[in-house]
């Protein structure tokens, strides 16, 4: 039986760090789910970049960018972080760039690990198929909100270890894991209704940048993963 | 309407640090149970240390020493961290150092707020009325494993929020404070069964000091408040 750990932000990530496993980056609102669909829409490659002066670098050599600050877009990038900025006539056959408040420092911090994928619910299903092939451990690591828990990410994390257990191939004993199962079970009727007490809602409401919370919650719309590859993320089929 | 914070790993305490508000330092199994425990039973002070080093030289000096790591006794001490080993008989009118694995280090790092008190079952319902009176915000610190996330701390965290919301005087924003209340929503009927699946549960069991879970999950044996004075924990009614 492979072990799933939960790591419920990045500032205890050290704590579950295994050169061995699979990590699992979660960014639901919004860096990850935006990254997955932009696979859904055609993006070739995406490079995440942490800092916001690399990601201005980056521009002036000629990429696409997609770069925001708490919900707002920088001003030298084409575009920010929403799922739906991420358009086909937008991304397809294109590399971007792009840099977010937690998400793409995650996936960086990650990197030693012996697979780094990103999750949202678009890919959920196809993820699990996925980790359940490589044989191999699992580490859920939340992006949360500068490094606080996140209610929303650990939420996926919960929904993604059900269907890793459900395979028969994963146990955990570990009680991060085992608090996400069980929010799983209270939210996942209503899941919908159920976000809406996240900080994350008011956050993203302040700028009138909540309406992508029902879309961000919408299961199995991609067969893609998100696999980084070097410094970049390139698409597998599962 | 006060706040309710709950921060799930000392690691994370810098982003929950606030010095106006009471801070609920949290090490159900078992270094802070085993401090109410304490002061049930008739201690005069206690006096939380951090380190090995600092404990060894308290027994040089004379003090009663409580100390362990990892569950198990240090070689110079009196006694462990078990509950069971505060008796009346050993610690009643007497001052004692207590150094753990997780616990004390949790207190002493909570030491900037306005105050820091220490939680376990034994005296929730009376720490719940003693917050309510200081009318400031809380924020809970869950003392965890070596930083880690810990069901059984979190657990009691959604314990105490529930009843500091029932009294009115409190709401939160806080998700891992949402997360909680809904954990102990889960929990709380089968409360004893429930925490069979934490992490701890399992070390414990290792030494065969299992037998406090239980025990340590009893609600309301005591009105007595630790709170911490300077360096010491003096008792204080509620």
């Amino acid at each position: 039986m492979n072990k799933i750990d939960v790591c419920v932000s990045p500032a205890l990530y050290s704590l579950h760090h295994n050169p061995e496993s699979v990590v699992v980056v979660v960014d639901i609102l919004r860096a990850t789910s935006a990254i997955c669909a932009a696979f859904m829409n055609g993006v070739k490659h995406i490079i995440p970049i942490g800092t916001i002066d690399e990601a201005r670098a980056c521009k002036e050599k000629g990429y696409m960018v997609a770069a925001e600050r708490d919900g707002l877009v920088l001003d030298f990038a084409d575009f920010g972080n929403s799922p739906f900025n991420f358009t086909p006539e937008r991304v397809a056959g294109r590399d971007i760039v792009y840099s977010t408040t937690n998400g793409t420092q995650a996936i960086q911090m990650a990197s030693g690990a012996h697979h780094v994928v990103v999750g949202a619910y678009f890919n959920i299903s196809a993820l699990a198929r996925w980790i359940v092939a490589q044989k191999r451990d699992v580490v859920i690591l939340c992006a949360g909100w500068k490094n606080r828990f996140s209610l929303e990410d650990t939420l996926y994390a919960g929904a993604l270890a059900h269907q890793l257990i459900g395979s028969g191939a994963f146990e955990t004993i570990c009680d991060a894991t085992n608090a996400a199962l069980d929010l799983w079970q209270v939210a996942h009727h209503d899941l919908q209704n159920y976000v809406l007490k996240a900080a994350q809602k008011a956050r993203l409401a302040k700028h009138g940048l909540d309406d992508v919370i029902d879309y961000c919650h919408t299961p199995d719309l991609s067969n893609i993963i998100p696999l980084l590859d070097g410094e970049r993320l390139v698409p597998v089929e599962a």
